[in-house]
């Protein structure tokens, strides 16, 4: 299947909001074998809506819409899609019942003409509920039954929900054969060696397909199969990330696809470990990494940002002289901090950074050179990264997902 | 002017990158006087690419392009748009020298025929350098005049800067007027508030025009004229702004479009005064916003992430009756921390937040409940924040966005 993602809305062209919902359907539409073709942005104007839809299908069976559901005049995607499609609205009872339903829940007591336009849908859709919202969303085939619009509501939040629990399960009925896939998320290897690595696997593959991504600070591995069951695909799948674990499971931190700070907390969790941080050049990124997972607090009690040698001398106990005679970046003083913070917090754990995040740089400590310091029991470890890399946000990106990488091979 | 943006890259298809070039160059377009109409984002395919070149100047005199402009077999922007706009490519000697130069740099000997091709131009094109990178861009007109295309490269870094150094001046340049622009970012008033109150000068306006932007915790006011001379339309930028801030003034922390933590610290380090944070529910995010400013370490020295009770007293010293009577989210809390951390560090100024980031909560302390403390001299404040919003994330970043907020009003 070929298809186009369109999304619908002025607010878009005029750089208002960051469409974020294209780069979600755009992966989720290839793991389920659809090739994605195009992605159009229309502002909310009733003629270029149709020509665009139009010319989709010239190239493409499916077009995928997101906004210009709503209430409002602005919203004319429902109308458009039946003249494209040759249909007409009609009036659902029951959708409306259940707007008086949620609009009652929100204690407004009159319904206006605008909502009551909701409730109409194309009379040959598949209609998709909206669990997240008002607007419900709809599937709709021209009537010789060689091409589908599928038309989801604008906010990423009710259309990704939308998307999971009723369009991929639509496009799934739609298409032959089940797919499973798995991402394998990998931290320190990079996107080139690992598809050279993975190569042998990936060259005459046609089933399960292998493919690598890279992502900021790290890169990934999506494993993917389509057969008649799911049962076959899922084993399929298993057996290839098997042996793509052969080749590159040293880098491999999750299978599900989970971020390195979740899979780093839940490990602290099962293991009844607590941690605390001691963090210079990445300032706090790192406790607030950990702090943004709730239930953080089983395992996380204090950090500190110790910024200046004052800093890291009076809370950490970082000796001066160690201060003087290495530098603040360097291994020594990472080992201090990492040991100094998990005596004074009572954790079982102490992990520190100190590192040159740039701008300012030099030619004895560059931008991009960053220590990081673990201490656990007897374990006393440090970590040099040297990035060669004048970028202050990407250092301190990396420096954090070094430090969750450092715990996560220690514990 | 109407303008298509043009993302080139198989890699976006694929939902393996968010395209944030287009909300870029929507905005900036935008606050140029030019209409953007369409967004499109095409694979790396000769046909398709020059197929969609060509729709978009039917209804389009511009075109934008980014991606595909590097040295490997898929880049093929500049071969199309040639071939759209009946050009061909010629070599540029002095192109060629600046890529030679910079592979010197990077300790690169020898120069692959790939390479070389880059230093290939169509031969009537406008050359815009490339100041963080190795491809250049370039502007080029149909025959008549009357169609130009712009092509960057894809990286979002290399994009913006040629934007602003070279492509926003060549636009200028062909356009009658000149442009000027304000960007007021205002916090602590909601989008839909601030436009009502702006009604009375939005309405009727045609230059300067003035626009309402929504943005997550803050939103934004654009004040833009359009008049032959830039004296002119600066001059009318200044009164209409000045009368915008008669009477949203006090929400306004910039009229530059800079970050409300950046402005925070150029006014700390103006004062020549330091500050230490002391965080609860933020865990870390005040003193990593704060460090990711260059130069951050003139004014802050130290911050404490003191997510226990036990980290709250034996860090900031807060007392354990305190703490029993009247909870860490209290008022009572958060003024102890902020006292605390302001001894504790030797800084002039101490600010803290404690607060219910969700999704655990109470009846008594429901998620979006947090204190602000701050201390500074014999000020001693505290700011209750009420948000009854369920969301993690959202309640951090504005808890955040407050204690900022708090700093730039009592210093």
């Amino acid at each position: 299947m070929r298809a186009t993602i369109l999304s619908v809305g002025t607010e878009i062209l005029m750089g208002q909001i960051t469409n974020t919902n294209t780069v979600y359907l755009s992966g989720a539409l290839n793991s389920m074998g659809i090739d994605v073709m195009y992605h159009y942005t229309v502002g909310d104007n009733p003629e270029r809506l149709a020509e665009i839809i139009r010319m989709a299908f010239g190239d493409c069976d499916l077009v995928i819409t997101t906004g210009g559901l709503g209430p409002t005049q602005d919203d004319m995607t429902k109308e458009i899609a039946c003249q494209v499609m040759d249909d007409e609205l009609v009036m659902h009872p029951e959708i409306l019942e259940s707007i008086r339903e949620r609009m009652t829940g929100f204690r407004i007591k009159e319904m206006t003409p605008n909502n009551m336009k909701q409730a109409e849908m194309p009379s040959r859709a598949v209609i998709f509920r909206n669990s997240c919202g008002t607007a419900p969303g709809f599937a709709l085939e021209n009537r010789e039954g060689t091409k589908a619009i599928a038309c989801m509501p604008g906010p990423p939040g009710e259309m990704k929900t939308m998307f999971e629990k009723s369009v991929a399960p639509w496009l799934a009925s739609k298409s032959e054969g089940v797919i499973f896939f798995r991402e394998l998320r990998c931290f320190g290897i990079g996107e080139s060696e690992l598809e050279t690595r993975l190569l042998p696997l990936i060259n005459g593959q046609t089933d399960p397909t292998i493919a690598t991504y890279a992502k900021e600070s790290e890169c990934s591995v999506r494993v993917a199969s389509k057969r008649k069951t799911s049962e076959e695909a899922e084993a399929a799948v298993e057996e290839m990330t098997g042996k793509v674990c052969d080749i590159v499971g040293e880098y491999v931190y999750s299978k599900d696809n989970e971020e390195l700070p979740l899979v780093v907390v839940k490990r602290l969790k099962e293991k009844g470990l607590t941690i605390a941080s001691a963090e210079s050049c990445t300032g706090g990124m790192f406790a607030s990494a950990v702090t943004d997972i709730p239930g953080a607090s089983e395992v996380f009690h204090a950090g500190y940002v110790t910024y200046s040698n004052e800093a890291k001398m009076r809370d950490l106990g970082v000796k001066k002289e160690t201060l003087e005679k290495h530098g603040a970046v360097s291994r020594e003083t990472a080992l201090e901090m990492a040991e100094g913070v998990r005596k004074r917090s009572g954790s079982d754990i102490g992990i520190s950074v100190t590192g040159v995040a740039g701008p300012g740089e030099s030619e004895a400590k560059p931008a991009g050179l960053a220590y990081i310091g673990f201490s656990y029991g007897d374990k006393l470890l440090c970590r040099e990264i040297k990035r060669r890399m004048n970028d202050r946000g990407r250092n301190r990106k990396y420096s954090v997902m070094s430090m969750f990488d450092m715990v996560l091979r220690n514990i």
